[in-house]
């Protein structure tokens, strides 16, 4: 063996080949344009914090810490608090959402962690997993650090193309992930009719479906759809965070499972970071106990309307009627589309020169080899005289490149 | 593609292999059993949460959500909050611990998290890493999951056996995993005599050296010694957390790497789970900024070292005289050892039907083909009049066991 003392170390071999396949993080880079001064940005994925509820919290974490402090600072169990999982069956059955029992859920650090510890227990290499196109890019990156091989089902305006989903399945997926309420980036939500026959396709085989559902609890117009644990429950995983109707800063989700799932979740969990914080979880359960989180709710979900209001109007004033739009029922998102395959990431360009930032749409695209001509636009964080006045400067772009 | 409408799935196969290199987590019964009524547990590795700042914490609390509610409840980035990283990196060098700068610092979910990072953004499956023997049983956990090849170096009192870390350096490992501060579980710390010489072998090979430090400011006897951080910077990474001198509730720790990894642990981070809570860093932040941090792990350290001494004293008052123990000069623990080879999980079963639980070696050696004659007692959270009362009578036991 030999030692130089000198010698620098070479770290050129030290990653693992699993690093590879990650996508670029292009949007780290859209991000940080879009926090420039000055800009409007329809870019981010963020709730808006003006309707955090920080008082409440402020009465919660003085609660907890007078009265349970020793226990709220300390280690605690993997699967998470007993009485906050107790309150997450609970809501979801008010919701109408059969089957989950407290003891199927494990409370992680946002659904994005749900994500990561599904993939680290059930992907080998090279193993099929069933996205939409487009789909949410923190799932996309999540995943691929496992290494699948990723297959796409193309997305309508109700939901996933059926015609091309029973083609797809034939390659036996191990899991397929889907977003069906208000999805990201689309924003479109998939029809109950559409959810029946999703079910009938993939009952009996032995593919596991992922809902995650970050923003079901938007819905600012139509009615409530129903959701595949009522379908398909054996085979169903439910992803839930508190980032969309609570705050993301507390870094609260959870996941609900198979029993069959349970223990090598947990037994995931406990390797990745033992547990989630004991503290914002105690926290989390004070808050929710004592508040009225409809009219929560209620709130955000007038707030997020009438900014989706202003958006489409927009588009219909100041964009040229070759631009194809989504309508969002609920959520954050609205995704347009250039005509004549213009990739939006000119758009992008442009927009940020006038101010303006949005997402192009390749980063959601898996196996895609056009540039893509979509984009996203989010109008949840900012208000509606500032929406008016992005809109109408993109407009004015999207009628130069449109021609 | 059949469809059979009531069959149920089969998930047999759903798992990845990766989950199957698991050590089971035996530890996690143990702990069960260590909660039951009536119970002196030495068996946990918990912080006493008698000496948590709960009124400390509270104000920062406070403080945090009147003064930045928004912005603590908000989404942030992934390496951590930039003030936090900041005090970091200025307590390392008033510990004199040089070389590391805030921007090589990423914010974790615990020191366990920073395994899970480590391992996910280097290790290819088959790869060599070096663990000490015994060595921590959360960090085998973490890495297990990516499949390495352990190789393992026995401990002496004084820190590696030199010339059996040289023989297995060898074998190239491409990591390798320390905890040179009151190791867990042993309790024995490296001399500087000792880290010089492994830093000596170290220096110039592409082994990454993670110096695993949750303990380090908790030494109640003999000097502080340097840090790998100090002898071979640029192949060292560091780990810490304020679970063993905060609180473990909150869920903070740290990582420390050389800048060319930062970039690459950022993309996994940000894919496990975007980053850690935004609101649990400010509180910690707050606390830091305002709290006579000296103080408070002054009264730990004496608390922990009184706890030691009864232990130690307990040891020799009631034991045979052919039990060996290590003589920790800090952190948590005390590591006996039976003579003839007895196995320690005997003195654990019948120390669990005299309501006092230890863990034994087991779960923390690998590679081992003989059951472990050692195990594990912590003094941190067991008073002294409770210490005395356990140990009597598991010297008893243990008495009966060696005959």
């Amino acid at each position: 063996m030999t030692s130089t003392p000198n010698a620098k170390p070479d770290f050129s071999d030290i990653f693992a080949t699993r690093m590879s396949g990650i996508p670029r993080s292009f949007i780290r880079e859209i991000l940080k344009a879009a926090e420039e001064p000055g800009m409007i940005s329809f870019a981010g994925g963020l709730p808006n914090k003006d309707l955090f509820p920080i008082e409440e919290l402020r009465a919660a974490c003085d609660k907890v810490l007078r009265e349970q402090g020793r226990e709220a600072l300390q280690y605690s169990a993997s699967e998470g608090h007993t009485g906050l999982r107790g309150l997450i069956a609970d809501h979801y059955k008010k919701r109408g959402i059969q089957n989950v029992e407290p003891e199927n859920i494990l409370i992680t650090n946002g659904s994005q962690q749900g994500l990561d510890l599904l993939a680290k227990i059930t992907i080998n290499q090279g193993d099929k997993v069933l996205m939409e196109a487009p789909s949410y890019l923190g799932a996309i990156q999540a995943m691929a650090i496992y290494q699948p091989a990723f297959v796409t089902v193309r997305l309508n305006d109700d939901g996933l193309d059926i015609d091309h989903l029973k083609e797809v399945m034939a390659q036996k997926p191990k899991m397929m992930y889907l977003i069906p309420n208000f999805q990201n980036p689309s924003g479109i939500s998939y029809s109950d009719d559409n959810r029946r026959k999703v079910a009938d396709v993939v009952r009996g085989t032995n593919t596991l479906l992922i809902e995650d559902d970050p923003y079901g609890e938007l819905r600012f117009e139509g009615t409530a759809k129903t959701s595949f644990m009522n379908l398909i429950p054996e085979q169903t995983v439910l992803l839930g965070t508190f980032s969309k109707t609570l705050t993301p800063g507390l870094r609260l989700g959870w996941i609900v499972v198979p029993p069959a799932l349970m223990n090598q979740l947990l037994i995931a969990k406990q390797a990745t970071d033992l547990h989630t914080s004991t503290f914002t979880q105690r926290v989390a359960y004070e808050y929710l106990i004592k508040a009225d989180t409809d009219a929560h709710i209620k709130k955000i979900v007038e707030r997020y309307g009438r900014q989706k209001t202003a958006m489409m109007e927009a588009v219909k004033k100041y964009f040229p009627a070759s631009i194809k739009t989504t309508n969002p029922e609920g959520g954050m998102f609205l995704w347009i589309t250039l005509p004549n395959n213009i990739p939006s990431k000119k758009l992008f360009d442009m927009g940020i020169a006038e101010k303006v930032a949005i997402v192009p749409g390749d980063p959601f695209c898996l196996n895609q080899t056009e540039p893509s001509s979509s984009a996203r636009l989010s109008f949840s964080t900012v208000d509606e005289t500032m929406i008016d006045l992005g809109m109408q400067r993109l407009g004015a772009l999207a009628h130069k490149l449109c021609g």
